[in-house]
């Protein structure tokens, strides 16, 4: 199976605009180095943004929800029903990720690729019916070539027709732990035990089901597993497959990225093994309490800007983090320079 | 010496609007737990603020600037001209934490305690000469009886002052990091190493010889230090003392206080020396790059929210952790609960 739009080549950065950005920093009237990330970040967004002083205004939040087959096999502590109440809860406007983007001022879009449970009709709720959830991949792959092929397709839609300066991916799905620690242990041929956490709140009894539950889909499925496309087709999800898709699509227009915590970084990884230098345009925003996300975070090479302790989703950890991004942005570009300042500089 | 204000005891917070915070938090549409140290901020916010949902509108910043008179014993990277520069920098809104409050939408006001070099007058800048800087440590007492209890009124006044929902100090002096390790010295009765830093960019030669000016100072002073009053008057300076006199009089007025980096730590430390329970009142906005920083957070069992790497002072870091608990408290205050947004709730 091959995607012809997922082998277009991710973007450069803007080498020039990141050299710009470097000596901007150094005559900023602070010690060298003194903000910390924030002087980095400024210079990476600079790089991406293709300008010395990189600005982040609109941000544009699209969080994907969908069930999962494998949620039949008892691995969360929340109920199915879940995902399509809390995709009404989307539409309300009441969930964290709602009133995070209303605080940070987003544009927030939410996209059901298929539920368990009708919703209904919902107002402010993008309807892609792929499915009732994808199938219980300890019995069979999650999803046909054709169903991997559309909700890639929607993630690359929601990337493709925003103008924002960032892009955040969120999630909803019961069981979506599940999926991304079964996904990612198959990406970096890990043992369940460095992937597989809590979920939603599951006990230690919890726990050790679940790594059963994955370690059986891993069993049926890794031999017939030739390409991460085939990886995210078997042990994926329709909202993960999303993520990635719009992930590689941002790469591939230069708009940079804020991934959430452990199931977007699980994206995230599945979109470098399917673009090559798609990393360079991901920022990762918090370490999440979830335990496999270290492990993700490391195979990225990634270092998040924020360590909280959240594990909720949604997108809701990357909201959080906008007004770090934009506190660089605007330190870097409204500042005094020594030179404007008349402040000495460093004894020699 | 004694100064009286400072012994009326810190207020409590409240530990009904603890509760009734705790159990909203607990009825939010999400799993417990999930926002991780944004509902413990939330509830820890509700206890100072006496009320079960918190709220961060309006911020005061006040930055206290002066001079060290230690600064003659080649401590810094930059020349004590600096402090008198960077003021000029505050009242031009060049600086950092003058980009930092607008982002905010904070208050910003800016105290000089005393520089060596003038800065003529200033519009924005509050001129409060207690001297030309403090006297060189090293010789004699940092500050007299009554400058002490002077910059300590300085400090009482910018909080009683103001009808913000949060208070963060900042502070600007050359040298002030030689000041914030020499005290933590004696507070802690820590050897050197464990608070000697780079400060605004020494080399390895440089921090040594900060080492063995701080211990030419401790051993000057130890014998005749009594009490921490003593300690701040003979090894502190005139903007530690007006941050440590602001955090007292903000826990004693009810008033919460975000801090910022090491010398506002070691200010923070003071004032609890000083103020019995003063520290319920104080919430650690950063992990700052400052090899110190670490020993005194832990001296205040404090974990700070963000670590960033940066150490810049000016009360940087703080302003930079502002929307993380404006963040918790609109997720705390505007979220729907599971009744209202008919979502089930986690598996018996």
């Amino acid at each position: 199976m091959t995607i012809a739009w997922l082998n277009q080549a991710a973007a450069n950065p803007d080498e020039n605009a990141r050299q710009a950005a470097k000596l901007r920093q150094s005559q900023l009237t602070k010690p060298g180095g003194a903000l910390g990330r924030l002087e980095t970040i400024a210079i990476q967004l600079a790089a991406l943004q293709s300008r010395a002083q990189p600005q982040i205004e609109e941000v544009q939040i699209s969080v994907f929800a969908g069930d999962h087959g494998v949620a039949a096999e008892n691995v969360s502590a929340f109920p199915q029903a879940v995902t399509a109440e809390m995709v009404k809860n989307f539409a309300r406007g009441g969930a964290a990720i709602c009133v995070s983007a209303r605080a940070i001022g987003a544009t927030l879009e939410v996209i059901n690729l298929g539920t368990a449970h009708d919703t209904g009709l919902l107002e402010n709720v993008n309807n892609i019916n792929l499915g009732p959830g994808t199938a219980n991949f300890t019995q069979q792959a999650a999803m046909t070539e054709q169903q991997l092929a559309q909700a890639l397709a929607v993630g690359q839609q929601a990337a493709q027709q925003t103008d924002a300066d960032l892009f955040i991916g969120g999630e909803m799905g019961i069981a979506n732990t599940t999926v991304a620690s079964t996904l990612a242990c198959a990406l970096l041929k890990a043992p369940t035990a460095q992937l597989v956490g809590a979920g939603t709140g599951l006990d230690q009894i919890g726990i050790q089901h679940k790594s059963e539950v994955i370690q059986r889909a891993l069993e049926r499925h890794l031999a017939q597993i030739n390409s991460p496309l085939e990886a995210l087709r078997r042990l994926g999800g329709f909202e993960i497959a999303a993520l990635t898709g719009a992930y590689i699509a941002c790469a591939q227009k230069r708009l940079p990225v804020l991934v959430d915590g452990f199931i977007s970084s699980v994206a995230a990884l599945t979109a470098t093994r399917l673009c090559r230098g798609s990393e360079a345009w991901f920022l990762f925003a918090h370490a999440s309490a979830e335990a496999g996300h270290q492990r993700v975070l490391k195979a990225l090479n990634a270092k998040p800007l924020l360590d909280l302790g959240m594990r909720l989703g949604e997108g809701s950890g990357a909201a959080i983090a906008v007004p770090l991004l934009r506190s660089a942005c605007a330190l870097h570009n409204e500042m005094a320079t020594f030179d404007e300042a008349a402040v000495s500089e460093k004894l020699p």
